[in-house]
């Protein structure tokens, strides 16, 4: 199988028959010439900008070589789409690298699942495939997202503002719990690791939520690295402080339903590692004045995420962890993930 | 160094300074936010498409170990820059996905010189670095580029009408007669192996031609693959076939140049290889109405590229090359690079 053919083959037709059916609803599509020619034309909405982010997935590092190729699919894509989600920027469309050594490429099987994984999750969120590479080399995955956002509605990092309330969705530490399984640090039942894997593998990444938020939230992003780390950036970006309060961190619906005995392994400190430090989640952290309390509720109600009020932004600088006798976490101990660091 | 202080000393800091460096001149930027949030955000000029092209570089396919950090970093923008030009889009912008293995990481030395060839490009072509993405793995560079083209007047593929006018820019094969001396397949002299290798590691994109000839070209794509390879795209894409005069094709400077010793290496079929087949020089090629032919000279002599005609598109399908004597040359014993098949 040549590039070309293995493109056609599990790439350009899989797009352009969810391109038609996606017609067949009635649905326009920016997408003015697709895979195939030197670049894709996209057609944005007059006068809007262009919201752009780009991950590279690498073997052993964001993914493990038995990760089922559909689930991987649908994490690669889904991991970008997030940061749209995060911008409040609507998907446009998006490019697909990968480098594939001999063993994956002459294996259609996986080639087909993988397709599958992705291109599902880009027609439930309307953003076509329209461009990529591929070319032999260590498995390595770049994907390119491309949304489109109103001027001045974009959600940034740095508009908190002291007083503003801190919120995120959904829980976290999902995907870290899920993770430790896999990599044998510790054990669940069965059933809880079967809802943490889902977290960890098929991510749903938010953007309804984040289209909702716009005119609402001051500030957002999506938590990719661990709570603390990322609401750092959007502490550094603003230049204000925050007060979390630990009681309020919206815990994995896997850990509540443990039984006593497993329970117990999740203790003070390693429940605090996990909804603090663990990343992979995908949820948005985001910050809105008190006044806007019950839009961000609707916003979540209406979208069908959870949302949780998690403290508050500061005046001068730095993040403080209350306990829920309100004394300050020790949060030198966690850190946040880092791709040279470990 | 993480992963943060990493792209904030080679990339974010020094496209700063190179933006800082635009605005001084008093050029405006599309970059409304650049590093450093979830997403970049442009601000396309009102009513414009976005042309998009993605290229993944893999070391020992695209680049050698010991290629010069500085060339890698001029050529990785310059192959997709140069999909803008053949689109005769104006660049907006581009991200950087970068996977380094842990030796490349800690060698600032090669960093700086990678972001220096990088970035000096980018300024060159008015298009900045907005966005990326750093994580520790096998050497892989992802680069996607935007650009803008007006609607209705990009250069794509499917536009070639039998009787059009077959034109190339430059000179073919360069690139890979400086390949060969590298590999050691062939010698050639000091000068003109210095010649060739700078056409294989810093290709000129031919932005300014692929913009004067909006309007003026019916189709037009880059010569990447092979001159035969990709003008079959062309073909495909438009449903024509094709008559190229081996006699037109512009020959490597670095040919002509040899003494009669060297040069008896490169009799007919080593040298229709070459100019037919060989891989990696960038340049544009394009069909034209023949009534167009002085607008695509103009264009040529306004840009400062050579432009030859080579033939013409002919109804029905296939391409033909023909011998100086007007007899079908054998380009079945050629075959164009194809990443999977070698």
């Amino acid at each position: 199988m040549t590039e070309f053919e293995l493109i056609d083959r599990f790439f350009k037709a899989k797009a352009a028959r969810l391109a038609q059916q996606r017609r067949d609803t009635g649905s326009t599509s920016p997408v003015r010439l697709g895979i195939g020619d030197d670049c894709a034309l996209l057609q944005p909405d007059s006068g809007q900008q262009i919201a752009i982010s780009t991950d590279m997935l690498v073997e052993n590092r964001h993914f493990l070589p038995d990760v089922a190729p559909d689930a991987l699919g649908h994490k690669a894509l889904a991991v970008n789409l997030s940061d749209l989600a995060a911008m409040g920027a609507e998907p446009l469309g998006f490019t697909l690298a990968l480098a594939l050594p001999p063993e994956r490429a002459a294996d259609e099987t996986w080639l087909d699942a993988f397709g599958d994984g992705l291109l599902k999750l880009a027609t439930e969120h309307a953003c076509p495939l329209v461009g990529g590479d591929t070319t032999a080399g260590p498995l390595n995955l770049c994907i390119t997202v491309f949304g489109q956002v109103h001027p001045g509605q974009a959600l940034r990092r740095d508009g908190a503002r002291p007083g503003d309330e801190i919120w995120v969705s959904g829980t976290l530490g999902d995907a870290r719990l899920a993770l430790g399984v896999l990599r044998a640090e510790w054990s669940l039942p069965p059933g809880a690791f079967a809802a943490a894997r889902a977290r960890l593998e098929r991510p749903a990444p938010r953007l309804a939520l984040g289209l909702a938020l716009r005119g609402i939230a001051t500030s957002c992003l999506d938590v990719s690295d661990g709570l603390i780390g990322d609401l750092g950036h959007i502490l550094d970006a603003s230049g204000v402080g925050a007060t979390l309060r630990e009681v309020l961190l919206p815990q994995p619906a896997a850990l509540a339903e443990l039984p006593a005995t497993e329970a117990s392994l999740w203790g003070t400190a390693a429940r605090r590692a996990l909804l603090l430090a663990g990343g992979d989640d995908y949820e948005l952290a985001f910050t809105a004045p008190p006044e806007r309390h019950a839009a961000v509720l609707t916003a979540g109600a209406h979208t069908g995420v959870a949302v949780a009020c998690i403290g508050r932004i500061t005046a001068g600088s730095g993040l403080r962890v209350l306990d829920a006798a309100g004394d300050p976490v020790d949060i030198h101990a966690l850190h946040s993930f880092d791709h040279f660091a470990n």
